[in-house]
């Protein structure tokens, strides 16, 4: 039975990740958990971020779900760097799979788009480019300071989430993967990403493919979504446009993400792409689908592909029922999508 | 009297230019205006891109006025690099101002924002950044290639347009200045900004200021974009937020730029956020609105700032009253923009 670590973090995390494993008990009952405390509450309490330890004992489990780490006391970059990127390097999660539907009874920003219409799935890459942290300082503080920040691309990396872009392709109805990067400026980088795309394009003439700059690729995000199926783009314009795509789709509140070793060589990790929200934390007020939609993309990695599509259906049929302007309670929410997903 | 520099360019390049050349004669005749032949069709004629004994000729005059250059047959960078980032280097044009409103009588995609609501503008840096040409490959096209893009960041070109957008904030109403950054991941560059930025807020104690991650701010424009009134942020951010701010606000045929030289050491250059979109070229049915909003700000720039003003009113005008789906004419448009903006 698989042996998952739980990191429930702060603010809301916990209230989330609740609600995640509650729905996981009981399409997969008998799933191992194991609770890690890191986060900012940690590294107030000990200034320990990510001890060697634990990322070692991290390293033994299947999978890691996680709620959100970080409040706004703690410096810019430790938890992150510390914690979220050294876990994506560390365990070489280098596809970061992000999917974005505008679900039926979701009202979505965009006076265009109808729900069911946008249907998408970001695969950001999860290991290299300006997330490599290479970069440094000269002269701080003066007027002399420089400052650079270095994007680190090879073709090992590029390539091998390029493949996992079109292999997800073929699995879709539309087999569409549009590769976003801006080759006209950042034109190393670009090419090299261009050339690999081409590469694996040609081994694979039943998907189709496009390439937009990433400024355009942001703009038809907000004008167009529909028109998207598969995205392949580095990690920092990843960054980006999933958040562009969660805001197009409701919300961030909805946003699932799954930052996955497609090779199993180390544990994937399942995180809802909003924070902890501090406002909101304890209230039981925070809603859970994203955790949820998350321990759903935790459950298919895992192989365990129906259980994660009941789960799936089980937020839809979550989101359909909602009236718009009610509050949600989170526990009520987890108990009706756990419902839901063994009816 | 102005000694102007004009780049129609490519595709719709003249037509645009030749309207907002109508409406600068119309407020401020007199202007002497001298065309160079530069984009992808003398490229393709001759092979140059930009001549130095151009770049000389052009840094004689007091603005530059482009319509759009490129087209799908040129080579990604080649332009980019070769002319329009090299006049932005060259002429040390570190402001890339980027107003966008949502103008009454426009429907923006928006279901959640009213026209007249939005009035933000992005004073994105210009000389900087990713965009400074550092990076390199090596092992081209094996399994072993690597391609690096590097980010250089000083605090001379950081502080001055962080000066800039504060002196803007001051002669705006809100007086809000939000800085985008990704410090938590891009810690060197991160720092340097946000240290700068403290440092001219400190002189500057009657202006807001706030700081977002560029991911939520991309996010944000999307939901709230009427929360921003000055936003300043490096190249490659500006690059892509500035393209949600347009779409956001009826799409890039509206969206103006000015590459400024705030000192005056060499010319500043104005150019429509629109490409050379080759398959309406030559029509007579491109919207000429975002070329005259950029010659609004030139001559905004240039000290005319009362024909910079009714410019910009007369384009208010002419989208108010606007029938949404009657087709345009360019010319039309521009000779209805002349009039307006001299009644
Ligand atoms: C918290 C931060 C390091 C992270 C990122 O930039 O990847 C977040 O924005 C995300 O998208 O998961
Ligand atoms: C054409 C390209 C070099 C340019 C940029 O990236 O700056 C364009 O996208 C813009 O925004 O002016």
């Amino acid at each position: 039975m698989a042996r998952i670590a739980v990191v429930a973090g702060d603010g809301i995390g916990p209230e989330v990740v609740a609600q995640a494993r509650k729905v996981i008990d009981a399409v997969l009952p008998g799933v191992q958990a194991t609770e890690y405390d890191l986060g900012a509450a940690r590294y107030h309490r000990t200034g320990e971020v990510l001890p060697d330890s634990v990322l070692a004992e991290l390293a033994g489990h299947d999978a890691i779900l996680l709620g959100a780490v970080g409040d706004p006391t703690v410096p810019p970059g430790v938890l992150e760097r510390g914690l979220l990127l050294k876990l994506r390097f560390a365990f070489d999660q280098y596809v970061n799979l992000r999917p974005s539907r505008l679900w039926p009874g979701v009202s979505g920003p965009l006076a265009t788009v109808k729900p069911g219409e946008v249907d998408l799935v970001v695969v950001r890459e999860g290991t290299e480019g300006l997330y490599a942290g290479a970069g440094g300082s000269l002269h701080r503080d003066t007027p002399a300071e420089v400052a650079t920040e270095e994007s680190l691309n090879t073709r090992h990396g590029v390539e091998r989430v390029i493949r996992d872009a079109f292999a997800r392709a073929r699995r879709r109805e539309r087999r569409k993967v549009t590769l976003v990067h801006k080759t006209n400026v950042l034109t190393h980088a670009g090419s090299l990403w261009a050339r690999a795309f081409a590469a694996v394009a040609a081994e694979h003439p039943d998907v189709t493919t496009e390439y937009q700059h990433v400024d355009a690729a942001a703009m038809f995000l907000v004008t167009q979504p529909q028109r998207y199926d598969v995205v392949v783009t580095d990690n920092l314009f990843g960054d980006i446009l999933t958040d562009i795509a969660a805001a197009v789709t409701g919300g961030i509140g909805l946003a699932a993400s799954g930052c996955i070793n497609p090779a199993g060589t180390y544990p994937s990790m399942f995180e809802p792409v909003h924070g902890s929200a501090p406002d909101i934390a304890g209230k039981g007020v925070a809603d859970p689908v994203a955790a949820v939609l998350s321990a759903a993309l935790l459950l298919d990695q895992l192989g365990h592909a129906d259980a994660a599509a009941r789960v799936t259906a089980a937020v839809g049929t979550e989101l359909a029922g909602r009236t718009p302007g009610v509050p949600l309670r989170t526990a009520e929410v987890g108990d009706r999508l756990a419902g839901y997903a063994v009816a």
